[in-house]
């Protein structure tokens, strides 16, 4: 769904990624981070899709609330699993949103 | 794929859609504006993923061209179409990408 997130300026990640051939336990973690990241500090919302490329864009408040969650010991080891397995390649790209419009909402 | 993009700071149009159930047109129009966004002065790069969410995110050199962007005519008409016919919803973030890291690219 398109994230609720409040006026700007916040912060989004957005992060791109290509897929391995290995497909074991990517679903579960997905999820368990997606669970993870909400519950954190300064979380503010998330947004995600894939087809060959995959594309999950997180909301937060200010970039210590990023960095806080960059070093959570569970995403910690997720993202090593990431590049150890999961991903082939990947992008991370740590965005101000200085403005925002809609549609439909 | 994911977008080969300069160093930052650059800047990034995060759009979240959500398709109304009218396709026609759709794929076409789509195509045409990637086409299209990409011969544009100051444009870096794109990405693409819709599964229940769609997501494009665009790269662009600074505010100015994607303020022109947004006004170029045949753009104009795809966002009126898109309003009148194939998006239920959307909401577009206008980001300034502050750093980026990657792996395997």
């Amino acid at each position: 769904m398109i994230a609720h997130t409040p006026k700007p300026p916040y912060y989004a990640v957005i992060f791109s990624s290509l897929k391995s051939s290995e497909d074991k336990g990517y679903a579960e973690m997905a999820d368990l981070m997606v669970d993870l990241a909400s519950k954190q500090d300064g979380f503010l919302g998330i947004e995600s899709a894939r087809q060959e490329l995959g594309i999950t864009v997180s909301y937060w408040r200010d970039l210590t609330s990023i960095r806080n969650w960059k070093a959570n010991s569970d995403h910690l080891l997720a993202q090593k699993y990431g590049r150890e397995k999961w991903y082939q390649a990947y992008k991370t790209r740590i965005c101000l949103v200085e403005r925002d419009y809609d549609f439909g909402i």
